[in-house]
Protein backbone atom coordinates (compact mmCIF):
# COMPACT_ATOMS: atom_id res chain seq x y z
CA UNK A 1 0.00 0.00 0.00
CA UNK A 2 1.40 3.73 -0.87
CA UNK A 3 1.77 6.13 1.92
CA UNK A 4 -0.09 9.09 2.28
CA UNK A 5 1.04 12.57 0.65
CA UNK A 6 -0.66 16.03 1.82
CA UNK A 7 -0.06 18.39 -1.37
CA UNK A 8 -1.71 21.64 0.11
CA UNK A 9 -1.73 24.89 -2.33
CA UNK A 10 -2.24 28.08 -0.69
CA UNK A 11 -2.61 31.23 -2.42
CA UNK A 12 -0.81 34.83 -2.05
CA UNK A 13 -2.88 36.49 0.38
CA UNK A 14 -2.57 33.88 2.85
CA UNK A 15 0.88 33.53 3.02
CA UNK A 16 1.53 37.71 2.91
CA UNK A 17 -0.32 38.23 6.06
CA UNK A 18 0.92 37.58 9.39
CA UNK A 19 -1.84 36.45 11.05
CA UNK A 20 -3.02 34.26 8.38
CA UNK A 21 0.50 33.02 7.54
CA UNK A 22 0.92 32.34 11.34
CA UNK A 23 -2.29 30.30 11.23
CA UNK A 24 -1.58 28.08 8.16
CA UNK A 25 2.36 27.32 9.94
CA UNK A 26 0.46 25.99 12.97
CA UNK A 27 -2.35 24.40 10.80
CA UNK A 28 0.16 22.53 8.07
CA UNK A 29 2.81 21.89 10.82
CA UNK A 30 0.17 19.51 12.14
CA UNK A 31 -0.29 17.47 9.56
CA UNK A 32 0.52 14.13 9.93
CA UNK A 33 2.51 11.95 7.34
CA UNK A 34 4.18 13.32 4.48
CA UNK A 35 3.20 16.50 3.16
CA UNK A 36 4.53 19.00 0.86
CA UNK A 37 3.38 23.11 0.40
CA UNK A 38 3.35 25.44 -2.63
CA UNK A 39 2.48 29.04 -2.71
CA UNK A 40 1.65 31.68 -4.30
CA UNK A 41 2.44 35.33 -3.57
CA UNK A 42 1.54 37.47 -6.34
CA UNK A 43 0.36 40.40 -4.24
CA UNK A 44 3.68 40.95 -2.68
CA UNK A 45 4.84 40.63 -6.46
CA UNK A 46 2.45 43.32 -7.69
CA UNK A 47 3.56 45.65 -4.32
CA UNK A 48 7.24 45.52 -5.11
CA UNK A 49 6.40 46.25 -8.69
CA UNK A 50 4.69 49.14 -7.56
CA UNK A 51 7.76 50.26 -5.10
CA UNK A 52 10.16 49.38 -8.49
CA UNK A 53 7.80 51.31 -10.91
CA UNK A 54 7.28 48.32 -12.89
CA UNK A 55 3.54 47.95 -13.96
CA UNK A 56 2.02 44.71 -13.62
CA UNK A 57 -0.32 43.44 -16.58
CA UNK A 58 -2.39 40.72 -15.89
CA UNK A 59 -4.35 38.53 -18.93
CA UNK A 60 -6.95 36.56 -17.80
CA UNK A 61 -5.43 36.39 -14.24
CA UNK A 62 -2.09 35.68 -15.31
CA UNK A 63 1.02 38.00 -15.00
CA UNK A 64 3.03 39.28 -17.98
CA UNK A 65 6.33 38.47 -17.48
CA UNK A 66 8.76 40.86 -18.96
CA UNK A 67 12.58 40.73 -17.95
CA UNK A 68 11.91 43.01 -14.73
CA UNK A 69 8.95 41.27 -13.92
CA UNK A 70 10.76 38.37 -13.96
CA UNK A 71 13.64 39.47 -11.27
CA UNK A 72 10.80 40.69 -9.58
CA UNK A 73 9.03 37.40 -8.88
CA UNK A 74 12.01 35.63 -8.77
CA UNK A 75 12.91 37.92 -5.40
CA UNK A 76 9.56 37.51 -4.50
CA UNK A 77 8.32 34.54 -4.84
CA UNK A 78 11.69 32.58 -4.58
CA UNK A 79 13.17 34.44 -1.72
CA UNK A 80 10.76 36.53 0.25
CA UNK A 81 7.97 34.65 0.56
CA UNK A 82 9.32 30.58 0.17
CA UNK A 83 12.16 31.71 3.04
CA UNK A 84 9.73 33.21 5.43
CA UNK A 85 7.56 29.80 5.12
CA UNK A 86 10.73 27.96 5.35
CA UNK A 87 12.02 29.85 8.70
CA UNK A 88 8.37 29.71 10.28
CA UNK A 89 7.86 26.05 9.40
CA UNK A 90 11.39 25.22 10.95
CA UNK A 91 10.71 27.21 13.86
CA UNK A 92 7.58 24.70 14.34
CA UNK A 93 9.54 21.58 13.74
CA UNK A 94 8.86 20.83 10.22
CA UNK A 95 12.11 20.30 8.27
CA UNK A 96 11.27 22.32 5.75
CA UNK A 97 13.04 23.02 2.04
CA UNK A 98 12.14 26.30 -0.31
CA UNK A 99 12.41 24.73 -3.81
CA UNK A 100 11.96 26.60 -7.42
CA UNK A 101 11.81 24.54 -10.30
CA UNK A 102 15.33 25.29 -10.69
CA UNK A 103 17.04 23.53 -7.44
CA UNK A 104 17.15 20.03 -8.58
CA UNK A 105 15.78 20.39 -11.88
CA UNK A 106 12.64 19.57 -9.89
CA UNK A 107 10.14 21.33 -12.70
CA UNK A 108 10.98 22.35 -16.35
CA UNK A 109 9.14 24.17 -18.20
CA UNK A 110 8.93 25.49 -21.56
CA UNK A 111 8.39 29.07 -22.53
CA UNK A 112 4.98 29.34 -23.18
CA UNK A 113 4.95 30.22 -26.68
CA UNK A 114 3.51 33.57 -28.14
CA UNK A 115 0.13 33.46 -29.55
CA UNK A 116 -2.64 35.78 -29.27
CA UNK A 117 -0.66 36.72 -26.03
CA UNK A 118 3.00 37.43 -25.09
CA UNK A 119 3.10 36.13 -21.51
CA UNK A 120 7.01 36.62 -21.13
CA UNK A 121 9.20 34.69 -19.42
CA UNK A 122 5.91 32.48 -18.39
CA UNK A 123 6.83 28.73 -18.07
CA UNK A 124 4.20 25.43 -19.25
CA UNK A 125 5.65 22.48 -17.37
CA UNK A 126 6.95 19.76 -19.28
CA UNK A 127 7.75 17.71 -16.45
CA UNK A 128 8.10 17.24 -12.80
CA UNK A 129 10.79 14.96 -11.14
CA UNK A 130 9.29 12.97 -9.10
CA UNK A 131 12.53 10.51 -8.16
CA UNK A 132 14.12 13.41 -6.48
CA UNK A 133 11.10 14.92 -4.81
CA UNK A 134 9.97 11.37 -3.20
CA UNK A 135 13.60 11.00 -1.88
CA UNK A 136 13.63 14.39 0.13
CA UNK A 137 9.96 13.44 1.26
CA UNK A 138 11.25 9.76 2.72
CA UNK A 139 14.01 11.62 4.09
CA UNK A 140 11.15 13.43 5.92
CA UNK A 141 12.22 16.85 4.40
CA UNK A 142 8.90 18.90 3.51
CA UNK A 143 9.36 20.96 0.22
CA UNK A 144 7.73 24.50 0.14
CA UNK A 145 7.56 25.21 -3.66
CA UNK A 146 7.63 28.53 -5.53
CA UNK A 147 5.77 29.61 -8.13
CA UNK A 148 8.50 29.15 -10.49
CA UNK A 149 10.14 27.11 -12.81
CA UNK A 150 13.29 26.63 -15.31
CA UNK A 151 13.47 26.22 -18.76
CA UNK A 152 16.88 24.69 -18.08
CA UNK A 153 18.77 26.39 -20.58
CA UNK A 154 19.12 29.00 -17.86
CA UNK A 155 16.25 30.79 -17.19
CA UNK A 156 14.12 31.18 -14.50
CA UNK A 157 9.86 31.03 -15.47
CA UNK A 158 6.88 32.28 -13.84
CA UNK A 159 4.52 29.36 -13.50
CA UNK A 160 1.09 29.62 -11.79
CA UNK A 161 1.01 28.14 -8.56
CA UNK A 162 -2.39 25.91 -9.02
CA UNK A 163 -0.62 24.30 -12.07
CA UNK A 164 2.55 23.62 -9.57
CA UNK A 165 0.28 22.21 -6.97
CA UNK A 166 -1.76 20.25 -9.84
CA UNK A 167 1.57 18.32 -12.45
CA UNK A 168 3.39 17.65 -8.64
CA UNK A 169 0.50 15.64 -7.66
CA UNK A 170 0.04 13.78 -10.87
CA UNK A 171 3.56 13.38 -10.61
CA UNK A 172 3.69 11.96 -7.09
CA UNK A 173 0.49 9.64 -7.49
CA UNK A 174 2.42 6.74 -8.55
CA UNK A 175 4.64 6.91 -5.51
CA UNK A 176 2.40 8.17 -3.16
CA UNK A 177 -1.77 8.02 -2.15
CA UNK A 178 -1.73 11.67 -2.99
CA UNK A 179 -4.54 14.20 -1.70
CA UNK A 180 -4.23 17.44 -2.93
CA UNK A 181 -5.66 20.53 -1.63
CA UNK A 182 -6.73 24.04 -3.24
CA UNK A 183 -6.78 26.42 -0.52
CA UNK A 184 -8.89 29.79 -1.22
CA UNK A 185 -11.03 32.27 0.08
CA UNK A 186 -14.00 30.16 0.50
CA UNK A 187 -15.44 27.56 2.32
CA UNK A 188 -15.76 25.05 -0.73
CA UNK A 189 -17.33 25.29 -3.96
CA UNK A 190 -20.69 27.03 -2.96
CA UNK A 191 -24.00 26.29 -4.59
CA UNK A 192 -24.96 29.85 -3.72
CA UNK A 193 -21.99 32.75 -4.44
CA UNK A 194 -23.90 34.77 -1.97
CA UNK A 195 -24.12 32.08 0.76
CA UNK A 196 -20.50 30.98 2.35
CA UNK A 197 -22.50 28.08 3.73
CA UNK A 198 -23.59 26.49 0.78
CA UNK A 199 -20.69 24.42 0.42
CA UNK A 200 -21.01 21.60 -2.46
CA UNK A 201 -19.70 18.51 -0.35
CA UNK A 202 -18.75 16.45 -3.43
CA UNK A 203 -18.62 16.76 -6.78
CA UNK A 204 -18.10 13.94 -9.23
CA UNK A 205 -17.35 14.30 -13.01
CA UNK A 206 -21.16 14.09 -13.44
CA UNK A 207 -22.04 16.55 -11.07
CA UNK A 208 -19.99 18.91 -12.37
CA UNK A 209 -21.72 18.62 -16.16
CA UNK A 210 -24.34 19.08 -14.68
CA UNK A 211 -23.82 22.34 -12.02
CA UNK A 212 -21.97 24.10 -14.82
CA UNK A 213 -25.05 23.26 -17.18
CA UNK A 214 -27.22 24.79 -14.67
CA UNK A 215 -24.61 27.87 -14.24
CA UNK A 216 -24.04 26.82 -10.65
CA UNK A 217 -20.29 26.63 -11.29
CA UNK A 218 -19.28 29.49 -13.45
CA UNK A 219 -16.13 31.63 -14.07
CA UNK A 220 -12.82 30.93 -12.50
CA UNK A 221 -14.20 27.64 -10.66
CA UNK A 222 -14.73 25.87 -13.50
CA UNK A 223 -10.76 25.57 -14.53
CA UNK A 224 -9.70 24.83 -10.86
CA UNK A 225 -12.76 21.96 -11.02
CA UNK A 226 -10.96 20.86 -14.63
CA UNK A 227 -7.50 20.75 -13.13
CA UNK A 228 -8.23 18.79 -10.08
CA UNK A 229 -10.81 16.29 -12.67
CA UNK A 230 -7.40 16.01 -14.46
CA UNK A 231 -5.02 15.13 -11.49
CA UNK A 232 -7.82 12.59 -10.42
CA UNK A 233 -7.98 11.04 -13.60
CA UNK A 234 -3.74 10.89 -13.61
CA UNK A 235 -4.14 9.04 -10.08
CA UNK A 236 -4.55 11.64 -7.44
CA UNK A 237 -6.64 10.09 -5.08
CA UNK A 238 -8.72 12.99 -4.11
CA UNK A 239 -9.05 16.97 -4.45
CA UNK A 240 -10.30 19.29 -1.59
CA UNK A 241 -11.50 22.72 -2.09
CA UNK A 242 -11.38 24.38 0.77
CA UNK A 243 -10.38 27.38 3.24
CA UNK A 244 -6.75 27.64 4.22
CA UNK A 245 -8.04 26.94 7.93
CA UNK A 246 -10.01 23.72 7.03
CA UNK A 247 -6.68 22.04 5.99
CA UNK A 248 -7.40 19.59 8.84
CA UNK A 249 -10.74 19.50 8.56
CA UNK A 250 -13.61 17.75 7.23
CA UNK A 251 -14.96 20.71 5.37
CA UNK A 252 -14.64 21.77 1.92
CA UNK A 253 -15.75 20.11 -1.90
CA UNK A 254 -14.17 16.84 -2.31
CA UNK A 255 -13.79 16.03 -6.08
CA UNK A 256 -13.58 12.64 -7.19
CA UNK A 257 -14.19 10.11 -9.68
CA UNK B 1 40.03 7.73 2.06
CA UNK B 2 37.63 10.55 2.21
CA UNK B 3 36.41 12.13 -1.13
CA UNK B 4 37.10 15.44 -2.72
CA UNK B 5 34.92 18.02 -1.63
CA UNK B 6 35.88 21.84 -3.39
CA UNK B 7 33.80 24.64 -1.55
CA UNK B 8 34.09 27.98 -3.68
CA UNK B 9 33.27 31.02 -2.17
CA UNK B 10 32.52 33.96 -4.77
CA UNK B 11 32.12 37.65 -4.04
CA UNK B 12 29.15 40.00 -5.00
CA UNK B 13 30.79 41.36 -7.73
CA UNK B 14 31.39 38.64 -9.59
CA UNK B 15 28.28 37.02 -9.34
CA UNK B 16 26.01 40.61 -10.12
CA UNK B 17 27.32 40.71 -14.14
CA UNK B 18 26.35 39.02 -16.53
CA UNK B 19 29.79 38.22 -18.21
CA UNK B 20 31.69 37.68 -15.06
CA UNK B 21 28.75 34.96 -13.56
CA UNK B 22 28.87 33.48 -16.64
CA UNK B 23 32.58 32.45 -17.01
CA UNK B 24 32.59 31.75 -13.20
CA UNK B 25 29.47 29.30 -14.17
CA UNK B 26 31.41 28.00 -17.11
CA UNK B 27 34.58 27.36 -14.80
CA UNK B 28 32.57 26.29 -11.71
CA UNK B 29 30.76 23.36 -14.02
CA UNK B 30 33.89 22.00 -15.17
CA UNK B 31 34.95 21.32 -11.58
CA UNK B 32 35.48 17.54 -10.56
CA UNK B 33 34.51 15.46 -8.01
CA UNK B 34 32.11 16.50 -5.51
CA UNK B 35 31.72 20.68 -5.50
CA UNK B 36 29.34 23.05 -3.65
CA UNK B 37 29.37 27.33 -3.77
CA UNK B 38 28.67 29.86 -1.42
CA UNK B 39 27.74 33.30 -3.45
CA UNK B 40 27.38 36.61 -1.89
CA UNK B 41 25.08 39.64 -3.44
CA UNK B 42 25.72 42.60 -1.56
CA UNK B 43 26.06 45.02 -4.64
CA UNK B 44 22.79 44.12 -5.97
CA UNK B 45 21.12 44.46 -2.54
CA UNK B 46 22.48 48.01 -1.78
CA UNK B 47 21.07 48.39 -5.56
CA UNK B 48 17.59 47.15 -4.67
CA UNK B 49 17.56 49.21 -1.29
CA UNK B 50 18.46 52.15 -3.28
CA UNK B 51 15.53 51.80 -5.61
CA UNK B 52 13.28 51.30 -2.22
CA UNK B 53 14.34 54.52 -0.84
CA UNK B 54 16.09 51.77 2.03
CA UNK B 55 19.44 53.65 3.29
CA UNK B 56 22.00 51.16 3.43
CA UNK B 57 24.24 51.27 6.21
CA UNK B 58 27.84 49.70 6.73
CA UNK B 59 29.52 49.41 10.05
CA UNK B 60 33.26 47.47 8.95
CA UNK B 61 32.32 46.12 6.17
CA UNK B 62 28.90 44.61 7.76
CA UNK B 63 25.37 45.66 6.42
CA UNK B 64 23.13 46.68 9.39
CA UNK B 65 20.53 44.91 8.77
CA UNK B 66 17.08 46.26 10.12
CA UNK B 67 13.65 44.62 9.41
CA UNK B 68 13.69 46.55 5.92
CA UNK B 69 17.12 45.17 4.56
CA UNK B 70 16.31 41.82 6.01
CA UNK B 71 13.42 41.45 3.53
CA UNK B 72 16.17 42.93 0.41
CA UNK B 73 18.26 40.47 1.31
CA UNK B 74 16.10 37.42 1.61
CA UNK B 75 15.15 38.83 -1.68
CA UNK B 76 18.48 39.28 -3.62
CA UNK B 77 20.73 36.53 -2.22
CA UNK B 78 17.89 33.76 -1.30
CA UNK B 79 15.82 34.87 -4.47
CA UNK B 80 17.49 36.77 -7.73
CA UNK B 81 21.09 36.01 -7.32
CA UNK B 82 20.82 32.32 -5.81
CA UNK B 83 18.01 30.98 -8.47
CA UNK B 84 19.95 32.81 -11.25
CA UNK B 85 23.01 30.95 -10.73
CA UNK B 86 21.22 27.60 -9.87
CA UNK B 87 19.21 27.83 -13.15
CA UNK B 88 22.44 28.76 -14.56
CA UNK B 89 24.05 25.49 -13.42
CA UNK B 90 21.19 23.52 -14.68
CA UNK B 91 21.90 24.61 -18.08
CA UNK B 92 25.03 23.62 -17.93
CA UNK B 93 24.47 19.62 -16.15
CA UNK B 94 25.43 20.43 -12.84
CA UNK B 95 22.63 19.49 -10.89
CA UNK B 96 22.42 22.48 -8.43
CA UNK B 97 20.20 23.30 -5.65
CA UNK B 98 19.79 26.58 -4.01
CA UNK B 99 19.85 26.64 -0.10
CA UNK B 100 19.34 29.30 2.74
CA UNK B 101 20.11 27.92 6.02
CA UNK B 102 16.57 28.03 7.19
CA UNK B 103 16.41 24.87 3.83
CA UNK B 104 16.87 21.76 5.78
CA UNK B 105 18.33 23.87 8.90
CA UNK B 106 21.28 23.50 7.13
CA UNK B 107 22.80 26.33 8.91
CA UNK B 108 21.92 27.43 12.45
CA UNK B 109 23.24 30.70 13.60
CA UNK B 110 22.15 33.33 16.76
CA UNK B 111 21.09 37.22 15.85
CA UNK B 112 24.15 38.88 17.23
CA UNK B 113 24.15 40.06 20.47
CA UNK B 114 24.13 44.32 20.62
CA UNK B 115 27.84 45.49 22.01
CA UNK B 116 28.94 48.13 20.64
CA UNK B 117 27.13 48.64 17.45
CA UNK B 118 23.50 47.08 17.14
CA UNK B 119 23.75 45.23 13.83
CA UNK B 120 20.29 43.82 13.26
CA UNK B 121 19.17 40.55 12.26
CA UNK B 122 22.71 39.06 11.38
CA UNK B 123 23.45 35.88 12.41
CA UNK B 124 26.46 34.59 13.34
CA UNK B 125 26.80 30.67 12.63
CA UNK B 126 25.84 27.89 15.60
CA UNK B 127 25.82 25.18 13.45
CA UNK B 128 26.20 23.77 10.32
CA UNK B 129 24.00 20.42 9.50
CA UNK B 130 26.88 18.54 7.87
CA UNK B 131 24.73 15.26 7.64
CA UNK B 132 21.61 16.74 5.41
CA UNK B 133 24.38 18.92 3.17
CA UNK B 134 26.99 15.59 2.82
CA UNK B 135 23.15 13.37 1.92
CA UNK B 136 22.77 16.01 -0.85
CA UNK B 137 26.47 16.36 -1.85
CA UNK B 138 26.76 11.86 -2.50
CA UNK B 139 23.87 12.03 -4.43
CA UNK B 140 25.44 14.30 -6.99
CA UNK B 141 23.58 17.26 -6.01
CA UNK B 142 25.74 20.49 -6.25
CA UNK B 143 24.38 22.81 -2.48
CA UNK B 144 24.71 26.95 -4.14
CA UNK B 145 24.27 28.62 -0.71
CA UNK B 146 23.11 32.16 0.09
CA UNK B 147 24.60 34.22 2.89
CA UNK B 148 21.07 33.68 4.66
CA UNK B 149 21.08 31.65 7.87
CA UNK B 150 17.70 31.23 10.41
CA UNK B 151 17.45 31.58 14.16
CA UNK B 152 15.06 28.38 14.37
CA UNK B 153 12.30 30.77 15.52
CA UNK B 154 11.23 31.49 12.56
CA UNK B 155 13.46 34.71 11.31
CA UNK B 156 15.94 34.80 8.88
CA UNK B 157 19.39 36.34 9.34
CA UNK B 158 21.78 37.93 7.42
CA UNK B 159 25.14 36.20 7.15
CA UNK B 160 28.56 37.02 5.74
CA UNK B 161 29.42 34.99 2.70
CA UNK B 162 33.04 33.84 4.00
CA UNK B 163 31.83 32.84 7.12
CA UNK B 164 29.14 30.67 5.36
CA UNK B 165 32.16 29.39 3.38
CA UNK B 166 34.24 28.85 6.51
CA UNK B 167 31.78 27.34 8.62
CA UNK B 168 30.10 25.27 6.09
CA UNK B 169 33.98 23.55 4.95
CA UNK B 170 35.01 23.28 8.84
CA UNK B 171 32.15 20.93 9.44
CA UNK B 172 32.35 19.05 6.25
CA UNK B 173 35.95 18.69 7.14
CA UNK B 174 35.10 15.22 8.70
CA UNK B 175 33.43 13.42 6.12
CA UNK B 176 35.27 14.92 2.84
CA UNK B 177 39.16 15.70 1.81
CA UNK B 178 37.71 19.68 1.86
CA UNK B 179 39.80 22.29 -0.21
CA UNK B 180 38.15 25.54 0.21
CA UNK B 181 38.32 28.69 -2.25
CA UNK B 182 37.82 32.35 -1.61
CA UNK B 183 37.65 33.98 -4.78
CA UNK B 184 37.83 37.85 -5.39
CA UNK B 185 39.42 40.65 -7.39
CA UNK B 186 43.10 39.92 -6.82
CA UNK B 187 45.04 36.76 -8.34
CA UNK B 188 45.87 35.94 -4.41
CA UNK B 189 47.39 37.58 -1.62
CA UNK B 190 50.06 40.21 -2.77
CA UNK B 191 53.09 41.24 -1.71
CA UNK B 192 53.36 44.33 -2.97
CA UNK B 193 49.18 45.68 -3.67
CA UNK B 194 50.37 47.45 -6.74
CA UNK B 195 51.45 44.86 -8.32
CA UNK B 196 49.07 42.36 -9.37
CA UNK B 197 51.42 39.59 -10.23
CA UNK B 198 53.29 39.37 -7.27
CA UNK B 199 50.90 36.73 -5.65
CA UNK B 200 52.77 35.12 -2.54
CA UNK B 201 52.36 31.47 -3.64
CA UNK B 202 52.03 29.78 -0.35
CA UNK B 203 51.51 31.03 3.52
CA UNK B 204 51.75 29.03 6.42
CA UNK B 205 51.50 30.36 10.21
CA UNK B 206 54.95 31.55 10.30
CA UNK B 207 54.82 33.59 7.37
CA UNK B 208 51.64 35.02 8.45
CA UNK B 209 53.26 36.22 11.46
CA UNK B 210 56.70 37.09 9.74
CA UNK B 211 54.07 39.12 6.62
CA UNK B 212 52.36 40.71 9.03
CA UNK B 213 54.37 42.20 11.61
CA UNK B 214 56.49 43.34 8.42
CA UNK B 215 53.15 45.25 7.34
CA UNK B 216 53.18 43.26 4.00
CA UNK B 217 49.72 41.86 5.07
CA UNK B 218 47.11 44.55 5.98
CA UNK B 219 43.58 45.29 5.91
CA UNK B 220 40.82 43.14 5.42
CA UNK B 221 43.01 40.43 4.47
CA UNK B 222 44.18 39.83 8.28
CA UNK B 223 40.61 38.63 9.28
CA UNK B 224 40.21 36.48 6.10
CA UNK B 225 43.65 34.65 6.32
CA UNK B 226 43.07 34.20 10.77
CA UNK B 227 39.38 32.76 8.58
CA UNK B 228 41.58 30.28 6.32
CA UNK B 229 44.06 29.31 9.39
CA UNK B 230 41.00 28.65 11.63
CA UNK B 231 39.48 26.48 8.79
CA UNK B 232 42.82 24.63 8.53
CA UNK B 233 43.28 23.99 12.55
CA UNK B 234 39.62 22.62 11.96
CA UNK B 235 40.81 19.61 9.33
CA UNK B 236 40.08 21.39 6.06
CA UNK B 237 42.73 20.30 3.35
CA UNK B 238 43.77 23.58 1.90
CA UNK B 239 42.61 27.04 1.42
CA UNK B 240 43.40 29.31 -1.85
CA UNK B 241 43.39 32.41 -2.33
CA UNK B 242 42.74 33.48 -6.00
CA UNK B 243 40.67 35.21 -8.65
CA UNK B 244 37.23 33.44 -9.66
CA UNK B 245 38.89 33.18 -12.89
CA UNK B 246 41.31 30.68 -11.38
CA UNK B 247 39.14 28.18 -9.40
CA UNK B 248 40.39 25.31 -11.98
CA UNK B 249 44.16 26.75 -12.11
CA UNK B 250 47.00 26.32 -10.16
CA UNK B 251 47.22 30.30 -9.56
CA UNK B 252 46.64 31.92 -5.87
CA UNK B 253 47.86 32.08 -2.54
CA UNK B 254 47.87 28.21 -1.02
CA UNK B 255 47.08 28.49 2.94
CA UNK B 256 48.32 25.86 4.58
CA UNK B 257 49.78 24.33 8.16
Amino acid sequence: MKEKLTIIKVGGKIVEEETTLNRLLADFSVIEGYKLLVHGGGRSATKLAVQLGIESKMVNGRRITDAETLKVVTMVYGGLVNKNIVAGLQAKGVNAIGLTGADMDVIRSVKRPVKDVDYGFVGDVEKVNAGFLSTLIRQGIVPVMAPLTHDGKGSMLNTNADTIAGETAKALASLFDVTLVYCFEKKGVLRDENDDDSVIPVITPDDFKELVAKGVIQGGMIPKLENSFAAIDAGVEQVIITLASSINGENGTVIKK
